[in-house]
């Protein structure tokens, strides 16, 4: 809370970064309330752009002097809340650190600033043979920084790992404006730093610089579309898959509610009856596909699949992920407004859930529709409302929360890939048993014992109570 | 140090384990004094047994009543003291704890009691297709929560990672006797306590049991030996190999010292004047692999490999792999004494790096010999000397900092593996500035204020200082 500080705060930012990469007016504070994540509002007491990790430091210093909360942001794609200044604070937009550093193949290596968009890199790696794996389906805007804070994953986690099996390296900014560089070795000695900055959605230090991995492209791919007649048979397909040692670069599930909304927006041929489309792609060395395709498909035909498509060039490809890739805009299409959970269960335990989604969206009168990363047992029901509607809004809240209580049910938990922001504080206390709380507690306070950075965020209020004694 | 309440503390272990389950006598404890690293011993004054997590929580409930430190120690294969009791206390053995409790294929997961021994898991894996990857080379001994502990690696780290990326949940027993659990959800929410806790060599916790993830058994092998003129022309193939976006599932280096030591004690008929020899893997599903074989030959030959050897069948290919497993026994028959280092490089200053090896050995007049895991740039050079030579010995000890010093010189670390122990301790202050050391010792301090959990281990002894007070 700065609000007495704020006029001196704001004119030593300004001293020191130059005027123009300072914002205070409430008018231009007002685009920095919110997220990805709309529901709750809250203004920011500035907002700065610093151009190297100098700056940055030279900003959390400042806000040290005066007492301010930071909260380091990206792009602003989160889906959590997590860069919303609870309470206000100083916006730490990292998006103008948005240079390449170095390409080295040789150490199949790049160095990058935290504010790079997640395309860019791969954009830059065009023709090289190698790209940058974690592919969240914000990655033409979301920034590796965020990418970092969030430990992003996508379509291909199920092969290639979450954004920390890539990040080789960090530079940050402590709470103490010291600078703190964790690797670019291999394997760091001394404790696992790296590994416990990465995913901490920026309470433990602001990430100013990451050495990434790069993951060589696969010389070819093989992409399948199998219709099923129920979810169980889709999802114990996908379960024989993994059980017979193959490993999918991908496997996504779209059941009958969002294959409906698909067909209603893009007219795509899908049968309405069908319960489940899996799209299922394998990669790797040319030679190994066609036998790794045929026995998906036998896998996928042994559990009912009324019809495995096979794409036969990539343009078929292309519009097999395209079915994919549009089905949550195809929601945008019907609903004046939509709200996308994130959940993870064990793979078994995915017709569960499903069912389960179901029967919530019914109690409740929400219409839900579902795509998962199936492989890795992701869930990402899309909960269909007018936010004109207060009284749907509050089924819709309710109904959400069910779905993430009955994914903790079921042996998951209540977020793969978005964070918990402060969307879903509250179910911390239900995901960890109190020494499990404790002991990150204790941690974040090792990191930042006065709980200024990103405060209000990831771990529940008994914190942020505790951090101010 | 426990000294004076030895013995009532002593007295109530037993009354809570089980006489049979508590070391207390000189001449019992004299075996715990060292593990694989022999150079420092210092003798526990108890050696617990326990059962269970509950028992692994009663003991350090009653060590931290009685002020004791404690030691876990699985099967005491560190080369780094990694489990030596330093100033006494109790050493926790975790080798009883050594359960299957579940195989569990659709979920690719197992779950297992810290003790059971690596390689027993893919024993009991035998025939499902799937194995438990990290591959350290002391497998057939060291415990899964050894290989937690260190953060293990091994031949295949190159291709399938660290033990970090194999560990989707734990159970460990903290400072005060509360026990935690994380995960196993694929990817659990809020500060990740499972990525701090691998690798932390017992000072932050007592890992109890272990969610492992399964990997498939890749479908076939293509091994081949390439023989080099120099060493530069056979790190040179190394990364152009990764450079061209194959990825192996081993590439093995052995220099002119180690082949000589190998044809001294087994004839294998090397060619004496060669500089190096690889021995490279690449695995998957068999239709791919004779094309990559082709690849990997190709690049070899570019680089002036002399002789590039196919294994015709998994009988010469085993022959191939027993060249390299044997090296190290090897040694062994020519010299009375050795010590093997662990140091890692950028892949790419490999030549550097061995090249300053040599010039080391020989300003100290210390023989060394290497394997390196080449891929990872995971050097392990082999100091051959004779311990009833103290002039000797002070030579080896002053040869072997030197060589790690280079390894950090050279953008690298002291460990890739093995971990910090204390052999490496005065190493720390020279890998990590203070602003990194600091936030270690913070995190320490964090899960255990009173610094009772494997003292004088990972942290230099600013640390136990400041945990003192």
């Amino acid at each position: 809370m700065i609000a007495t500080a704020t006029i001196p705060l704001l004119r030593e930012l300004r001293r020191r970064l130059g005027a123009e990469n300072v914002l205070g007016a409430p008018s231009e504070l007002v685009v920095y309330e919110c997220d990805g994540f709309t529901i709750e509002k809250n203004r920011p007491d500035a907002v700065v752009f610093p151009r190297s990790t100098e700056q940055v430091s030279e900003v959390v210093k400042l806000c040290a002097r005066y007492g301010a909360s930071i909260v380091p942001r990206g792009a602003g794609t989160s889906l959590a809340g997590g860069c919303l200044p609870v309470g206000g604070g100083v916006v730490v937009m990292l998006t103008r650190m948005k240079r390449i550093l170095t390409i080295d193949l040789r150490n199949r290596m790049a160095v990058v600033e935290a504010g790079v968009p997640n395309l860019e890199l791969s954009r830059a790696l065009a023709g090289s043979g190698f790209h940058f794996a974690p592919d969240p389906s914000s990655q033409t805007a979301s920034t590796i920084g965020g990418n970092v804070a969030t430990n992003a994953g996508g379509p291909h986690t199920l092969k290639y790992g979450v954004t920390l099996n890539h990040v080789l390296g960090l530079e940050a900014v402590l709470a103490d404006g010291s600078v703190l560089q964790i690797g670019p070795v291999p394997d760091p000695a001394g404790l696992d730093l790296l590994g416990v900055l990465v995913g901490s959605e920026g309470t433990l230090a602001i990430v100013t610089k990451v050495w990434v991995r790069l993951t060589p492209n696969p010389e070819d791919y093989r992409t399948l579309r199998a219709i099923f007649t129920s979810v169980d048979d889709a999802t114990n397909a996908i379960s024989d898959i993994i059980a017979a040692g193959i490993l999918p670069a991908a496997m996504e599930l779209m059941d009958q509610g969002i294959i409906a909304a698909v067909e209603e927006a893009y007219r795509f041929g899908f049968p309405l009856d069908a319960k489940a489309i899996a799209v299922i792609e394998v990669d790797g060395p040319a030679a190994g596909l066609d036998e790794q395709e045929r026995r998906v498909e036998t896998i996928c035909r042994r559990w009912n699949a009324r019809e495995v498509l096979r794409a036969a060039d990539p343009r078929q490809r292309e519009l097999l992920w395209k079915c994919r890739k549009m089905a949550v805009g195809a929601v945008g299409r019907l609903s004046p407004s939509y709200c996308i959970q994130d959940g993870v269960v064990p793979r078994t335990r995915l017709p569960h859930i499903l069912r389960r989604i179901a029967e919530i969206g019914a109690k409740h009168r929400v219409r839900i529709v579902n795509v998962a990363h199936a492989g890795d047992g992701n869930v990402h029901p899309i909960l269909l409302f007018d936010e004109r509607d207060r009284d749907e809004v509050a089924r819709v809240l309710e109904a959400g929360r069910e779905v993430l209580a009955e994914c903790i049910a079921s042996g998951g938990s209540v977020t793969a890939e978005h964070g918990i922001g402060v969307e879903k504080l509250d179910f911390m206390s239900r995901l960890f048993a109190p020494a499990d709380l404790k002991a990150m507690r204790r941690l974040r306070e090792a990191f930042d014992p006065a709980g200024r950075l990103n405060p209000g965020k990831l771990l529940p209020s008994e914190c942020g109570a505790s951090a101010q004694t």
